[in-house]
């Protein structure tokens, strides 16, 4: 997007000096430990009859079981509590397509989460090819050790495709960047209407970014497979890199399409800072600086600035404070409002495992959101959101998606 | 192969009462723990500063790094100290092919040993597929997180392809199976020659199995690829399900036609109780019951017996002492002598990813099995090898193995 070359130094600059110098310190953590993930054994291995059990002669026994009956594995394997987070590298953080070895650290980074936070057995994949045909055939035939698959940071519409071929594996398959996003978001928005007191159902939001996330909240804010009574906001409008999403544009794809029959019911047109104007609401999954303090000063009283592009917010919080928002959201741990996927995928993939689901639906997905915003009684600007280091929050969610699988 | 009706029905009827109760016993212990295998994180999560270092924002640069060079894996992500432990489940133990499902409890098992006794983080990988170029290009795409990848329980001659085939990723890629097998075999035939006083290049050895582990023992023992200062038998012969292989079969493919060039200097034909006749050590790696009292009987004095078939051996030790065997080992974990490659992958590996090898050369698999031999100064006919519960083992393996990269 356009934006005033001054002000653009000035909010590079200010984040440039923060993410090197966290930058910096996170290589060299990386470094002292040798990487961030081990495995160990969950059984004694102390004398040979241990060694007979785990292994031969005994192991036998179980292997014949699991090659009767293949469910048998979730009983009998790590599969009960294992989970694979895969990503292919072409859409690492806001990064760009960094390819699989790029992927590592962040994939290495979500299951270390999963453990903490969720107590999942989490390890992660890379996988060099982008051809979308392969990515599936890769996962289908690697399944078999898996409880539940995490996509991530893969292109959209990839993303997409991967993921819905892949929901006959007969565990939960789920693509965060979409669904996770989505839920935190919807959670936070619930909150920061509740802060702004602004009913949740007369929000006008726009949104920036139209892959994989932005189409997701999309959908879930407009209650789209949710239950009737779920709350969802006035409008929506979404714009990608080339601006607003109308159904008058002719280079949209299939999936963005459909985004603009969904949105943008009075067919505006033009870049971001069109759509901002008057919003209620900015959501940013999209890249750093997209955003000025003259587009946050557009928007209606009392706006509420989700900026989580990561590393790099579309807006820092200092300057768009100064825009005069009024809740301000990010999606990195050194500021207030945490929006980040970690409050979530966590607690969905324990409920979803505990719960024996084969999937993740829209109904267990509200439930999260739910309740992760009823975690935080009195919401106020600056905590809309439980923090990413409570520890509770992965089980309240888990708890809610329990329930919600077993309506 | 054939044998006498009544001693087939009486040593599977001994090993049959046995297995089933510690298999039963295996089961209800992989049922308690709910698997084997685990995973954890190696860094502190206490606090947000500590989120901002292992995920965002500080991982950003991490990526970014890795993205430029993808060597810097081995140094800032778990590539480090990972490593695959990989299988079709085409040929699981003795078992035959179970398929991937099947495969995993002997995968995962191997994972925990790789860890409680190589210090190294394995991760089980079962694949469902058994085309042998799809294997291929599995492994290749989901091998940037891994620092080593080890083969298992694969069909001949898809072993060979596939382990040759990868042998181009910069990690090492070892089928166990076949080298791992053979050296601790090699290692177990050192001192078993010591105790029946028989020099080493003198010994007359039968192999029973020529599929994967068979032909790398064969190999081993007769010095290829091994300098020229290595002990080496005089003489093998080996068998496969057909009888004694020699150069005048017409249904030998590539890989025994090879075989049959390096053994059987005098042409022998017949089945397993011809070859056996006579000499001075059986080797199996085939399946449960091949050989009889009266065949062990029919080898040379202070014969050497070592029965390797997993979860049953080839014959029962207490048979195969009836029968006159001097020294006798099995897989096993509950017979003295267990000749199990758990005595040579964790240090074998260990030593390879601390030397940064980017293979597993024969130098390095004599070092290996030389250094195993050594663990025993006084070996005796109920103590050939170190015990599996010995935790020196992998450390002195890997010694060896290192000092060996180093030449």
């Amino acid at each position: 997007m356009k934006q005033p070359k001054t002000l653009s130094q000035k909010s590079s600059s200010s984040s440039e000096s923060k993410v090197p110098a966290i930058g910096k310190e996170s290589v060299a953590w990386h470094k002292k430990y040798g990487g961030k993930l081990g495995t160990y054994s969950k059984v004694p291995l102390k004398d040979a009859h241990d060694y007979s059990l785990a292994y031969t002669p005994g192991v036998a026994q179980v292997s014949l079981e699991l090659a009767r009956d293949p469910k048998l594995a979730s009983v009998l394997s790590l599969k009960k509590n294992s989970l694979a987070v895969i990503s292919d590298g072409s859409k690492v953080l806001g990064l760009g397509n960094l390819g699989a070895y790029g992927a590592i650290p962040v994939m290495e980074g979500k299951c270390v989460l999963f453990k903490e936070l969720g107590s999942i057995d989490a390890f992660p994949i890379c996988i060099q090819t982008q051809d979308v045909d392969e990515i599936i055939s890769i996962i289908r035939n690697i399944s078999p050790v898996f409880g539940a698959i995490n996509l991530e940071d893969i292109k959209a519409p990839n993303c997409f495709k991967v993921e819905a071929a892949l929901q006959d594996l007969g565990i939960p398959v789920f693509h965060d960047d979409q669904h996770g996003t989505a839920i935190v978001t919807y959670a936070a928005l619930l909150n920061a209407a509740r802060v702004a007191k602004k009913p949740f159902s007369s929000l006008r939001v726009c949104i920036n970014g139209a892959g994989a996330a932005g189409n997701a909240i999309t959908k879930m804010l407009l209650g789209k497979g949710l239950p009737a009574s779920a709350p969802r906001v006035k409008e929506v409008i979404i714009c990608d890199s080339k601006g607003i999403i109308h159904s008058g544009r002719a280079d949209l794809d299939m999936d963005k399409r459909e985004l603009a029959a969904l949105t943008n019911p009075k067919g505006k047109k033009g870049v971001l800072a069109d759509a901002i104007q008057g919003m209620d609401a900015f959501i940013g999954v999209s890249v750093a600086n997209q955003v000025s303090e003259a587009m946050v000063r557009s928007m209606a009283d009392r706006a509420i600035v989700l900026a989580m592009a990561n590393p790099t917010p579309e807006i820092m919080p200092d300057a768009a404070k100064r825009g005069g928002a009024f809740v301000v959201g990010t999606g990195r741990s050194d500021y207030p409002n945490q929006v980040n996927n970690a409050l979530a995928f966590p607690g969905i993939f324990r409920g979803a495992m505990d719960a024996g689901a084969t999937h993740i639906t829209p109904h267990m997905e509200l439930a999260a959101a739910q309740a992760l915003a009823g975690m935080v009684s009195n919401p106020t600007p600056e905590k809309i959101l439980p923090a990413l280091s409570d520890r509770r929050v992965a089980e309240v969610v888990a708890a809610a998606v329990r329930a919600a699988v077993k309506k």
